[in-house]
């Protein structure tokens, strides 16, 4: 049997987007469709996807506003970063067995020529960690906190979405490079793992207390660098205690991703002009040719015991749709993963 | 006749607050006191107030929020930039006959030792031009485009209130530039005025016709540097239309200042995550160091004829109430300035 049969008979199930989400997506929002492997051609190599990667800009990608990137279309496969290895090559930079990360899309296997992807080590770190801290996420928090927060030693940090996968990341370096961390955070249990495992100077857990009075008790001497996944309410109570100069990173709103009503504005940004601070926007993709160099530093302090990091790991690929609302509704703990196949 | 004797027999008239005002401030707000003149002390100098400045930013000064200076307390003379003339001094570097600019607040005379007040020359310039380009209006436009927006020859930049004493210069220093200036101005008159007069690209009159349509058919190329004095909606309209790298300054929120629900917050503020831009607050008190050079700078412009302004006089100290609300009703055209008694 020549590989070439082999692949042709084998189905790839994808979810492809059925019609564009209003609100929270829905599972009629996707077919969950079918079709045989294709051979891949000169310089192609074809991928098994072994975990998706699940993340809250996935809601922008479906939506057709005007973004930094194109909408997903429809009928097309739902984009999504995965990790994969490599089954069958016609590209000499690529072996089978590699282990490669990016744009697969929610399917169980995808065609490359490699253009965007990387490959990946699993003898330094296993691949769910080439996901959230060696991944997207983590290059987010890096680049997000280091180039665009600018903390300078001493600072307090404020983060939200604190026990998520950026947002975990983003204290933990705040606290390396000797700032206050202060995350907030949504429950008991995320409150107390990321000032328990992850060393947090201290937690708002904004399920439970108003966060204003939370900053106030926690950032004695005022907010220097708030890193935004959230926006509205949580947003406003931030600016409203801003140093003198302070650098507020718009990463992320995910509060406002599923909203079917006009966003809510931060009605405290007035707080820029009195504290002359900045609101800054921030899309990872910005430092591509960086994330070596990062990778490197971050699996450095891990390897010291520095930067940790928790995966929650969702199994079956056709339990996309309801997996990815653990996102919105702040179920999920730790970076989420859809595990395809076993890596 | 002693001078002292002289002085002691004259009746300073001033605006004290008597209330913190309510949304839009009322008469009642005010008390309009009267005192005699104090002599000067050793050091000190007596000025009288010959032209008031009149700006949007007395509306936080009344109120009790936290700001970048003490709000003015309740049945204090009412803070406001003015130039007056030295009456008597005790002062070796302050002559009589001297004209001087400064925070002398609402009243007929003021007495000071010089702190924060700079001599102005009114052979170079006629009085008013240093209440308008030559002082706090004219440096908030100077450094706030230049340094905050850092606009390059070619930027799109756009300015709000752009018949207003800060928007008219920030519209002619980007044309010296080599940017394309568009403005928003309410009214046919003023559009008219900053095109014909001041040499803008193009106006938009925000009372006729839709902001967004407006600047989608001025700024063909998008927005790079958008100056902003006035939030809400044209601040949303801007955001939804700005380019990759855009910078906001935020130098005021005009529309907002008499509001007694909460602050409308941009909605679109996520457009700066989209496109890496930056929102950034500015204090024109922050580059005081500087400001000799950027008003030799502007005097050159002046002189040169590229760079006009037009002051607004309104007439009467106790007229103060009542004049102050054209700020707000965008009922004054140019440099709005009390006038006290003559040059």
């Amino acid at each position: 049997m020549s590989p070439e049969r082999t692949i042709m008979n084998i189905a790839n199930h994808q979810f492809r987007l059925a019609v564009r989400p209003v609100g929270m997506p829905k599972c009629s929002d996707w077919n969950y469709a079918e079709e045989p492997v294709r051979q891949p051609g000169d310089g192609e190599f074809l991928i098994k996807v072994l975990q998706i990667s699940l993340d809250p800009a996935m809601r922008g990608w479906v939506s057709a506003m005007r973004s930094y990137m194109p909408p997903v279309g429809i009928g097309e496969v739902m984009r999504a970063l995965a990790a994969g290895r490599v089954v069958e090559s016609k590209n000499p930079n690529f072996a089978v067995g590699d282990h490669v990360y990016g744009m697969l899309g929610v399917q169980e296997y995808a065609i490359s020529d490699g253009k965007g992807l990387s490959k990946v080590d699993t003898r330094l770190a296993p691949l769910p960690k080439y996901l959230s801290v060696l991944g997207m996420p983590g290059m987010t928090a890096y680049f997000g906190l280091l180039e665009t927060g600018a903390p300078q030693s001493g600072n307090t940090v404020v983060v939200s979405a604190a026990a998520g996968a950026v947002g975990s990341v983003v204290g933990q370096i705040a606290k390396i490079k000797g700032c206050r961390a202060v995350g907030i955070a949504g429950g008991a249990k995320k409150c107390q793992y990321i000032t328990g495992e992850l060393g947090f100077d201290a937690a708002i857990d904004y399920k439970n207390e108003e966060v204003t009075v939370g900053l106030r008790k926690n950032c004695p001497k005022g907010i220097d660098v708030y890193f935004d996944n959230v926006g509205s309410d949580i947003l406003d109570a931030v600016l409203a205690q801003i140093n003198l100069g302070a650098r507020i990173v718009i990463c992320g709103g995910i509060s406002q991703y599923n909203n079917t009503t006009p966003v809510k504005g931060p009605s405290n940004y007035l707080s820029l002009l009195v504290n002359r601070a900045t609101m800054k926007g921030m899309l990872v993709t910005d430092f591509m040719d960086r994330y070596p160099q990062a990778a490197r530093e971050m699996a450095g302090w891990m390897a010291a015991g520095k930067l940790k990091s928790r995966e929650d790991m969702v199994d079956g690929l056709q339990n996309f749709p309801e997996a990815l609302l653990k996102l919105f509704t702040g179920e999920n703990f730790g970076k989420l993963i859809l595990k395809v196949a076993e890596a």
